[in-house]
Formats: C-alpha cells, structure tokens, sequence
C-alpha cells in the first residue's frame, strides 16, 4: 500500500493532530463491574468528539500479536512494523536519546555477576543503582577497537547499551545472554559468514570488556542482547509531504518520531499543558502533522492500577478544549496498543480510535470505549492503514485512477 | 485471491444480476438531519431485499484511498484495481466505444490556445464545440507515422483522443500539457530509454497536428495528457467461467466492462426501464453475469444535490420488482465508490453491499443504509472480493481443499 498512497499524496490540504494515550485500550476490569477504564471513566470531551466524529478500531500488527512501543508507533505513522522492525538494541539506544546513524549496530547490555568459574549467578548484578552503572559505563569507554568506533551509553540499574558504528556490521549476531543462571555467558557468534567481521569487534569488545570487570562485585560481567542494525527510514516529508513534529515526554518516542523524520518540540513543562502548547506552536509554525504523546495511561496499565489509568483518562479528556484551541483541521485519538490492566502487560487487542474533522459518518458512536469504537463508521483496520485514512480527512490525497 | 477463486470456479451454477448504483455511499448530510441519502430515501423495496438477503459493505481499494471509476468498477468485477490500473488515456477511448487492442497506447488530447510565440493562453480554446472539435480530429487523421498506425476521435468540446497501435509502444512518456496558461506546451519526453521509440512517434505526431492546427484561431494547437498502454486483461469466461453482459447508458462503464470480457447491451430506451429489460434479455440469451449500471446517484452527488440522490436512489428501488421478475438466482446492488453530497467528490468512505440470493445469514438488517451495511452478516471486505462472494451464493464455487 505504501507507493499508492505516497504517489497519491497532495502538496497542499489541512493540518493533522495525532494523540496518543499510550496503552490506552483495556479489557473488562471485573473491579470496575466488567467495565473498561475507558468505559468507567468519565470523559465529557472525548465522547463530544466521538459524537461529531467517526470512531473506529486498529490492530497494531496482526490480529493476537502484542506490539511494543516501537512497532506500535511506527504502525501508527504509516510504516508496516512487520516491514520496518526496530530491533531492540536499537530501541534502546533511542530510548535513551542516542542518536543512531545510519549503519550503526546496537545492542543492550545486562551487567551480570559470575563466580570463579565464570558461571552466571545473577543476570541483573543485584540490580545495582543507576550511579553505579554510570562508572561502569565510563570504565567502558576506554575499550578502542580498530575499524569501529564505539559508544556505550547507561540505560538505568543494572541496563546500559552499546552502539558500534562503521562500515560493514551485521545484526546477524546471536546473544551473549544464555537466560538463565547456572551458565557461562554465551561465546559471540554469528548466523553467517557475512557477519564474521561483526564477530571479531564484539568479541573483541565483550574479551576487554570482561578484563575491565573483572573483581569488580557484584557487577562482574556483562551480557548482550537485541543486535539491532540501524536503518534510515524514509521520513513522513518523502513519504506523504508532511511538515511533522513530535511532542513527548519520554526520549523513546521521541527516539522513534524522529526515526519517521519528525522535528522534535521540547516542552517547557513535562506535563500535559506543556505539551498542547508545544503543538500549538509546532502548528504556528507551519507543521501540518503534529504526534503528541500521553504516557502515564500506560504507565498505570503496566501497574495494574485500573484506577489511575482511569484518573489519567481524565486527565487527558479535560485538556480537549485546549487542544481543540489549537485548530488542527483533523485530531485523532488514539493508543499505540491496548495495556489491559488485568494483565499488567501490553497486549494484542484492538486500539480504539476517533477522527474528528474532514468528510465522515457522523453520530454513529456516542462515547469514546473499546465496545463502541468496533461498532464505529471507520471499522478495523491496520494500525498503518490509519495515515491513510487521516490525510483522505486532512483532504491531502487524490483521486485513485481515472 | 484470484488464482484460487479461478481455480474453485464451477462450470454450472446460478445466474447473478450486478447492480451498481454509481457513487451511492454517503456520508452525513447536516440538511438531512445527519443522515445520509440512502437513510432520508423511501426504499421499501430494497428495504425488503435487506430482510430477506444479507448486507456488508466494501473498500473499492484500500482503507483512505479515493478509487476513479474505473479502479471502483474493476473492483467490482473482481480484479484487484492496484495491480490492473487503468490509464487516464485508455479510459478516454474506451470512453467513447473505441476497441483498444493490446498494446495500443492511448493519450488524451486537449485542443487548446497559443499566441504568436506558442504560449498557452487558454488550456481549452475557448470549450469549442464538440462539431468543432470533430472537424480538428478529421483534419488531424490525415497524418501518417511510419512504424504505427494512428487513430484521432473526438470526445466532447475541446477534447479528444489519440491512440498509436503498434509493436514496441511504451507508456512512460511526460504530458505535454504544463498544466497551467502562460507557458508553452512541453516538449515530447520519455522517462526511460525503452520510450525512445515512443517519443519518436508522438513526437512527429505532435510537430504535424501544431501544424495543421496552426492558424485555426481558437483551437490552434493540442495538449497531450494521460499516455496509458492497454493491456489485455483476463475475461470474466476464462476468470470466473461467466458469460457476462453489461448494461450501462455511459460509454466509459461500457468500456470498462467489454475490458473485462463482458458482451455490451444497449438499451432501445435510455432509462432505467430500458436497461431492466436488456437485462432480462441477457439472461434469456444464456448470460449468467449481467452488470447493470445506474449512473444519475453519483450525477446528483457530484452536483452536491441530495434531494436528486435520493429521487435517484427512489427512482431506482421502484424499478427493483420488475429486476426481480427477470429471474436471477443472486441479485446483489452495491455502488462503485461512495460520493458523499457534501463534498460533491467522489470518496474513500465503505460502500454497502446488499446480497440477496443463495444461502445468507438474514433477517441481520432491516433497511439498506450505511450504518445496517456497516454492521450487516457480510462483514466489511475489499471490492474485489465481491466476486468470490456472489459466486458461492450462485453455488458457483467448489470447496478449497479436501
């Protein structure tokens, strides 16, 4: 679908707003009488919209398929996530504000503890503090490999990454990590023969590494994971001749908006408020595309805590009239995935979405919920398939054929 | 789809009536008290066909995607419009009953205004008159091209048509049309180096039509648009096993159907009555598909006038018991494309789809509206998968597998 709808795009037409609740979809929450916290929240200004706009429901990748954070955004801004999959190396270094060029090889790293004998008795270290990784971190970046350059960067505990950047990597590379305790750590290995120069710079990386660790208790060694080779997308201009800003709180959507080629808007304040400001003004200054991000929805999902996704629900409804201040000709509402409180996790059920602005079925759905939303005039769909559908409502696609 | 539908297809089976009112899907009409044309229209009798048959709705092409008549209409007839598009061109011709052949290329001619220094003064000379416009063509048939045979015919004001028939043709050639008044017309210009021959030939055309036109004050020189290559496509026999008819009044939707194989009826009456009766004497000549085209609900749409949709749309469901005394096995009523009133365009909106006839969940809907078609017992799916849904219930396709 991705060269129609890119061939079919127009110069001119109006200016988009994607919300995103994060983890926003539910399932029924025996607590809240087999409601939803969509269903059991109170949402005044969401459901006006879904009262003058059309709701609808995506599936982030493929029916019973969980998404992370990264498939389910770049799902949102048009790229196929089973085409376009960001490894998890990659998603790290993002998360944290690295920015990865294009080549790079990422991969997470696992401070560990071994005994004598090299045998694994703790994958996480103890959990060390975020400090301790820092020094570590530093001790690591004294490790010069000829042919790469190399950037290790903490992530948080015992979690840090590390990125090797030059010509001729390959993410064809297995992890160092077994998974388990009672193992040594995995010999660097690869998948084929094109990957044996990435072999020799790892294991050169992993040998000085564990020489610089060595005695240090608890945090003794090191695991990798997720080997991510890092590839230039096209961007949201090339792909549908947006102007396109992200406004985020947290770096890793962030990391993934600029991924698609969006400016980043930095918010004064790190709240919702700040937020729609930065939008208006990303609109102001001549973006027709603008992604805002809401992450505490999912942030509460992922503790179980029904009440507070509801809370945050709230939250996000009473900044409506202010977003609808800003004058975007088509708002979008929607979630990256469903985060269920019930199972603490990120799950595969459908998203639901709402698109109030441009030519639609109206006064179909009376509230914005999972159950109205699949009954709603946009129907199910892709979760890629809604770039389409909001430029059509923006009036920035032409006429297919003649 | 289209490999295992052919392969499943039976040579016996019941016969299918295809009625496609052209543009019917709407959307909210604020005038209509937010309802649309279908829901405001009195439809006792497509009303009853709901009751009794089963409803859903389609996606011509693909979610967002705004389909041409021609992409909605193949579609329809179960060719998957994204692999068999249609060129501007080609359309053109077929538009006004010329037989293009495979490998014919086809472009569209504009007859238009220069000054004395060959700039574009107006793109459509004044709209001569079509007798004009015959006149120029007659004129402009006296060229010869070595290598290629050449057809020029008129099709309405100041436009007409051009096709070049021959071996070796390619549709990568540039409009010479810029497109805009104080300009002039661009040169002939091929993409690639398999058009050279191409550019050769439209080229000499073009130098000796600006001569012949030249000084025939408005209409002194033409604009190319459109280069499309026909090619043949595989027939609704050899596809579906049909013997298949259309009846339509507009010379464009003839073409499309005679693309897909279909024997064209005309009607003695231009009317609806006219074409009921083509119909019926389709089916007693042994067809077992017969398409039937209603054009005036996208006319009315087009024209941003809901009340003549809905007389159409009336118009239409009081000519349905005297379809139904034809005697089809499977009559399905559905449209190519929706054509929402307000926005006077044709759109990416779902399309109902009633199916009654053959063995169906009913008694789901009660009327044949958007809404009922978006929750109706066929469900939501892409136009080309029409056809594998009209075959089953005309018992025409055998079981996939043991």
């Amino acid at each position: 679908m991705r060269n129609i709808v890119s061939d079919l795009t127009l110069e001119n037409g109006g200016s988009i707003l994607l919300c995103v609740m994060d983890g926003v979809g539910d399932i029924s929450v025996p607590e809240l009488g087999n409601r939803t916290p969509l269903e059991a929240a109170s949402t005044p200004n969401l459901d006006g919209l879904a009262r003058t706009g059309a709701l609808g429901q995506h599936i982030p990748v493929a029916r019973g398929i969980t998404p992370g954070s990264g498939p389910g955004h770049l799902a949102l801004f048009g790229y196929d996530p089973v085409e376009c999959l960001v490894g998890r190396g990659a998603l790290a270094a993002l998360g944290i504000g690295f920015e990865l060029k294009h080549g790079d090889l990422a991969a997470r790293i696992n401070f560990c503890t071994v005994d004598e004998e090299g045998i694994i008795t703790d994958r996480r270290a103890g959990r060390i503090t975020t400090e301790k990784c820092s020094e570590l971190v530093d001790a690591l970046r004294d490790i010069q490999i000829s042919g790469v350059e190399l950037f290790v960067e903490p992530v948080k505990e015992h979690r840090a990454c590390v990125v090797f950047r030059g010509p001729g990597l390959s993410q064809d590379i297995h992890d160092t990590d077994p998974g388990l305790v009672g193992e040594k750590p995995l010999k660097v290995r690869g998948n084929s023969s094109a990957a044996e120069f990435t072999v020799d710079v790892v294991g050169e990386f992993v040998s000085a590494a564990m020489e610089i660790l060595k005695g240090r208790q608890p945090a003794n060694a090191l695991l990798l994971r997720g080997f991510a080779l890092h590839r230039d997308m096209q961007g949201m201009k090339e792909r549908y001749r947006l102007d396109s800003a992200a406004v985020a709180l947290y770096p890793m959507y962030r990391g993934v908006a600029s991924m698609a080629g969006m400016k980043v808007y930095q918010p004064e304040t790190q709240d919702l408020p700040g937020e729609v400001k930065e939008a208006r003004r990303a609109l102001s200054q001549g973006m027709n595309f603008v992604f805002l991000h809401h992450k505490y929805t999912d942030s509460a999902a992922e503790d179980g805590d029904h009440q507070r996704k509801i809370a945050e629900i709230e939250r996000f409804d009473a900044i409506i009239p202010s977003i609808l201040l800003c004058g975007f000709d088509v708002v979008c509402i929607t979630g990256d995935h469903s985060t269920p409180c019930p199972m603490k996790l990120h799950s595969w059920h459908p998203v639901p979405v709402l698109i109030n602005g441009g030519p639609q079925r109206t006064g179909w759905s009376g509230r914005f919920t999972e159950r109205e939303a699949a009954a709603g005039a946009l129907g199910t769909f892709r979760g890629c398939e809604l770039m389409p559908l909001l430029l059509a409502a923006a009036g920035r696609l032409a006429k297919f054929g003649a």
